[in-house]
């Protein structure tokens, strides 16, 4: 690649966030919210009939409950033991993530446990599981309005599908739960229209703050990943890529203290190139 | 502007979230680490002479400690009521969204209180202050290494600069605190190169989701604020626009129960527009 196309392509990249600079007058634009046309739905309806319930009292889960320890030991983890996790486990890093409180206005706008730019939640969560109690391993979407979550199918190559989706970060295949996060654009498009996209972004880092934090929490790792092979997790859960698209994922599995070494291989470079 | 234009610009802002459907052939694309150039400081170096130290026992702080109910009470506050807040207050929310923890290598990164894609941490802290213990009100800077803060200036209308700066968000220039984080592009973009920017994005949201939860266990308010006049706030804290930029804010400030009708204000009209 031509260094004159790689200075437009970090120029057109700073652009993208630089806000205040665009001197356009958008004076005359107005967003579908203001022009009154109707509202996309807070959340996208389940797509089977296989719904299961999830446990939703945490008061018996296993946890460091202190606030400020928990900030404090968050980090990264990318080697996992593949022992089970609960069930209320999954539901707890759920709810913490995307779970919805309460509804705004009639049908205005969910609030939830994560913040979100205009309430507008543009995210929709599917899932892999795998070594979760009483669920067969395969690919779920969770229903945020009900707290459940609906089993969509069975992969034959589930672990290969991880990794072929996080673009061959083969560690997180060990992981019990891979959240992938899609996007529906509309639904924030909606409200901001064409100014839509950049703080939508923005939202989605919310979000898997609180997967982190929660894991922490509950004992568990995991490390967010924006390498997503969109258009195959999209072929896989049967998105359409123009309206709705995966957009980012968190690997989340059981961990040991005796592995804390073998996290260090993931910064090997460093040691090695004398960084 | 005419719907084509629209349409237009919708569909470059969904380019911009989807990942895995660009079928350009990058493989002769190296980044800067790739091609072994000297890495950029880790950290903005202190700008003046007046550094104040920052308390960092957070033992007897007064908060709500119990993670699970921080994650279910925080919300977005917008009423603010002015009440001085202490030192220790502001160390511990510059401490939960920016704190070093460790560097990783002999300079390669920072690891912090809250992730960032490859350890990157590509941003730095601004802060108006107001009614904050043993300050002059003002603007300032956060040095992450030493746990310090930096006076830069007082300013001759720090409410009106708050307000212009966020846009007319007259609400926010009653925080004690607003925080305004810029991008440092080329910390982020001399590891990811063209592929920086929207992984960047994201890992602003990781940043402001810590100040949402450390501000609730401290019992502050506050809500990030993506409408921000980054080409002002430059010219008032000093950045040149081109390699740093502010690009997202974040008010914090004293709260009251008896506030909680005054909120429902900024929704009024999810009701009067029957939503």
């Amino acid at each position: 690649m031509e260094e004159k196309q790689i200075r437009k392509l970090i120029e057109e990249g700073r652009e993208l966030i630089r806000t205040g600079y665009d001197e356009t007058d958008y004076s005359d634009y107005q967003t579908d919210q203001e022009l009154k046309k109707q509202q996309p739905p807070l959340v996208k309806e389940a797509m089977t009939d296989n719904i299961i319930d999830l446990p939703k009292n945490f008061d018996d889960l296993d946890a460091d409950r202190d606030f400020f320890s928990v900030i404090d030991r968050r980090c990264s983890h990318r080697v996992f033991t593949q022992e089970k996790i609960s069930l209320l486990q999954l539901s707890y890093l759920l709810w913490s993530c995307q779970g919805i409180k309460e509804i705004r206005g009639r049908s205005y706008a969910t609030l939830r446990t994560v913040p979100c730019g205009g309430a507008r939640h543009q995210f929709e969560t599917y899932l892999t599981l795998q070594n979760v109690e009483g669920l067969e391993d395969g690919i779920y979407h969770y229903l945020p309005l009900v707290h459940k979550i609906e089993f969509l199918k069975k992969l034959d190559d589930l672990k290969g599908f991880i990794d072929k989706s996080l673009e061959g970060q083969i560690w997180a295949s060990k992981a019990n739960i891979v959240f992938y996060f899609s996007m529906v654009f509309y639904r924030v498009e909606w409200r901001y229209g064409i100014f839509a996209h950049r703080v939508a972004l923005i939202d989605a880092g919310h979000i898997t703050e609180n997967i982190y934090l929660a894991s922490t929490a509950l004992n568990l790792g995991g490390c967010a990943i924006g390498s997503v092979d969109g258009k195959y997790c999209d072929e896989v859960f049967g998105l359409d890529g123009v309206e709705e698209s995966i957009m980012y994922a968190h690997p989340v599995g059981t961990i040991s203290e005796a592995d804390l070494e073998k996290e260090k291989d993931f910064y090997r470079f460093v040691k090695e190139q004398g960084l």
